[in-house]
């Protein structure tokens, strides 16, 4: 499953608007086929010849908010930078773009978090775009003689892994207060980068 | 507050059992002054002497219940292995601590969580307890060339927070049927311990 409907037409976009405006407006209960029909004035036909189900709406939902985090860190990948600065930059980005998703509007966020618990699969392309974008730097890196990855797919979801501390929804919410986690981030990219290398 | 009370009376370890019984057959609501009293047969007063309210019995009942995890770390502290298997060897048996207290009753695991958020200073303690155990490591391994560490302390706590994924409650029942787990925190320990040293 793509992780967001990039080529999505204009109507199924509008739909999709509608749903989050519902969902800002009134929770994760109104996003529906004929809440999101109503709302624009529409047949509910309409709406379901883009989203066949109320499943399928709330899922397009969740794969573009949780797209709103990825496209920021798309440039990142593709950078000019060498690859150990590439890497810490992906992995402070997407920190600091999940603290802002899940602490700004933690309402909004609580209803997201809803709807993505119940479209796991949207969440799971979600982390495998996260892991190979890493895994494409690491290689990169691996390539320019920065470090020897083996496996770097394997690697790329342990580095997630090893920094889920600052990017994990529920982590992030759990210490929202803690103000040292910037600088606690930076050490433990620097340790990792130190661990991966050199080749 | 330490973290157990290791050189409490007996007839406070018999109420302290009384409640971890009463938890176990009951839920976490039981675990009260009044229920342990009833349950020993004897006076709310003879309770109330050695713990002065529900709160401090269910604290103790808490601190006594992270001790649990904390008991087979200390020996890994001071073994005679060098600091970086041992600093590998302590993070893996805790890993598989946290997964056998959340995995293998989850029930019971479920109700000391619940007694765990109202008691927050314990958890802190105990969080404080294995920091200092691995900045303990962390230290020793200094002394003995391993690494070059300018703030054990810090160190500790980073490490703890890299491997979090594989010891933290809400991210172990997260992934419960997560088979590759322990392969995975083998590699990142080795990353880890590589990203430390050399001197």
């Amino acid at each position: 499953m793509p992780e967001a409907p990039a080529t999505a037409e204009p109507a199924a976009l509008r739909m999709l608007d509608a749903a989050e405006a519902l969902i800002r407006r009134h929770g994760p209960a109104k996003a529906t086929v004929v809440d999101v029909a109503r709302a624009l004035g529409m047949s509910h036909g309409n709406v379901y010849r883009h989203f066949p189900s109320k499943a399928a709406l709330r899922e397009a939902v969740v794969a573009r908010w949780l797209h709103a985090v990825v496209e920021p860190l798309e440039p990142i990948v593709t950078g000019p930078e060498e690859a150990p600065a590439r890497l810490a930059r992906y992995i402070r980005t997407l920190a600091g773009l999940k603290r802002q998703k899940v602490l700004g509007d933690p309402e909004l966020f609580a209803a997201y978090h809803l709807l993505a618990e119940e479209h796991r699969d949207a969440v799971a392309a979600h982390v495998a775009t996260l892991r190979q974008h890493v895994a494409t730097i690491l290689r990169q890196g691996q390539a320019a003689g920065d470090w020897r990855v083996p496996d770097p797919d394997a690697t790329a979801q342990l580095l997630l892994e090893a920094t889920m501390r600052f990017h994990h929804p529920h982590l992030v919410r759990e210490q929202a207060a803690d103000e040292t986690a910037p600088a606690r981030l930076e050490a433990l990219l620097a340790l990792l980068v130190k661990g991966l290398g050199p080749a």
